[in-house]
């Protein structure tokens, strides 16, 4: 008999819900606004009619159901299955996400935040599947990590590890506040948010401006996104282009810090800068050599994660697949 | 019957051997000069008799050997058990010293770094006994780390993790390039030698030499260490005081990163830095929450570590203690 796991990725703008094997693969997939502005009880009563949807479909039919998993924005403990106060759903404070949905289907509910949910994902079937140490990281609006042993998250002392974008890299530099509160964070360079915000402030100061990323933004500047200059570095924008290999050295200085402390397997790389390919890569993995102790570090595989918009739901799932026993603290 | 571990401490200038017991206590210690100035048979040669003399010990008339540890400077590869090329051990290249000593006294020999043995040792027996996840750091000359994950050395894919001494903390400062050739490091800011570099380029500036740091130094500036600021801090000196404060700022900002990251249970610090005690202490505990997301932050022990000099050898002997089952590569 087929056996499936329940894989909830609870996001701020929707909450998505999949039927997922034990090799990975995404059978059905649900999802449905969040609709956060109506409240809290409003929007967990839409991911109870989500699940039971999803606990109805017919390939559930002959197969056994054996655990169900839900990845949410962080903070969280992920021991306890508590949200403390996500900044991106409102409304879900202190939720004991983990008893509520245990009680209301009987069955085993793990749960973690986005970035380590997604890197056990890519450690378990995707581009990390094999590897016992695994450094995953997914920058997009901020940057999250998630480091996977084993085939085990490492939670660290409060469930917290993990929070790898506010690793400081330039203390000395004051002129922007990470949304943390510190400076010199890797996020506050590297991420999507803050690349752009690189690129506008340089935008100022060109004579005139490049002509692609004119066209790809119809100029308005105040949307401009790392998309757009990964499509204008794509049409022949040395700009464009020159902004990415910036971001892709910024990561390599924090990853070379990294493979120093950790010397992981493999480095894989999601969200959405992640999409933009080989300009950034290229640069990274430029960079990582430079940035470390570590002899072996050209060696280490810096990749694309295998997953894109279904991680969450993969990742959620793969909570209740990772290997048994958790680390915990030998004494209270 | 009693049973014991030999544990070896080989440094470049001595090597000290001693018996250990199961609860990590030091039995029998000795020690000689390494000489390696004398090429390494010499010295190799010196260490086996010194290994001789330990076994002869009347103590293990009435008791059993389990087996036998080495801890040296890294790099080495801890899994094959040899030395590449130790900077401060000349000769010593591509020493298999794991298989050296197994094949000459036929116990089971664990060999790795320093600073990953001494974390090892304050893990199980030291000021992190009890603690699942243990963040070690030795500050001294240089800045060496040790992950302990369930009594267990995170050695990562080549056998390098915890050179966490080069992770970049202000890439932005190219003004001192650290002894591996990056800029930024945490080592070229709060090594004892980094530190001491900027006491002295600080007191240049000064209008008057501080009487208390004049009277310990004798004036040899040249010859000026954290030992002469820690003694003149002690004498009332403010000068000597922010010297270490400032110190302990840098080690905050790198450990706040470190906290983001792994969460540990406990932050554990020794090398001769650790001896300067509660004014660097006070400064780091300080720093840390400032340069974290982690809201725990505050209630994460930062201790000084409780073994000195004979952590070498507790360390080596605690290797061969430690859970079996090494973390490997899934594939290879």
């Amino acid at each position: 008999m087929k056996s499936y796991v329940v894989g909830l990725d609870i996001g701020g703008t929707k909450i998505a819900a999949g039927l997922v094997d034990l090799h990975g693969s995404l059978a059905v997939r649900m999802e449905v606004p969040t609709q956060q502005e109506k409240g809290f009880d409003h929007s967990f009563g839409r991911m109870i009619r989500l699940v039971e949807s999803l606990l109805a479909h017919p390939s559930l039919k002959q197969a056994s159901l054996i655990g169900m998993g839900a990845c949410a924005p962080g903070p969280l403990d992920p021991e306890k299955g508590i949200l403390f106060n996500p900044p991106n759903l409102s409304g879900w404070q202190n939720v004991p996400i983990r008893a509520k949905l245990q009680t209301q289907y009987g069955l085993p509910v793990h749960v973690d935040n986005d970035a380590n949910a997604a890197g056990l994902a890519e450690a378990l079937w995707g581009a990390a599947a094999g590897h016992a140490h695994v450094f995953y990281t997914t920058v997009s609006t901020g940057i999250g990590t998630g480091i996977v042993l084993n085939r085990k998250i490492l939670h660290g002392k409060n469930g917290i590890a993990g929070e790898g974008g506010h690793v400081t890299i330039n203390f000395g530099d004051t002129s922007y506040r990470c949304n943390c509160g510190n400076v010199g964070c890797i996020e506050a360079y590297a991420s999507g948010t803050h690349a752009a915000r690189r690129a506008l402030e340089k935008l100022k100061g060109l004579p005139s401006l490049p002509p692609q990323l004119l066209e790809v933004t119809g100029g308005n500047w105040e949307d401009l996104t790392m998309k757009h200059l990964a499509q204008a570095a794509r049409q022949g924008d040395s700009f464009s282009r020159s902004v990415i290999e910036e971001t892709g050295t910024y990561l390599g200085i924090w990853l070379g810090g990294i493979v120093s402390l950790l010397d992981p397997d493999i480095i894989v790389i999601g969200g959405g800068l992640a999409e933009i390919g080989e300009p950034l890569f290229q640069a990274i993995r430029k960079e990582i050599p430079k940035r470390t102790i570590n002899p072996f570090a050209r060696e280490t595989p810096v990749v694309k994660a295998a997953f894109e918009k279904d991680v969450g739901i993969l990742g959620a799932a793969a909570l209740v697949l990772s290997l048994p026993g958790r680390s915990r603290r030998l004494r209270a």
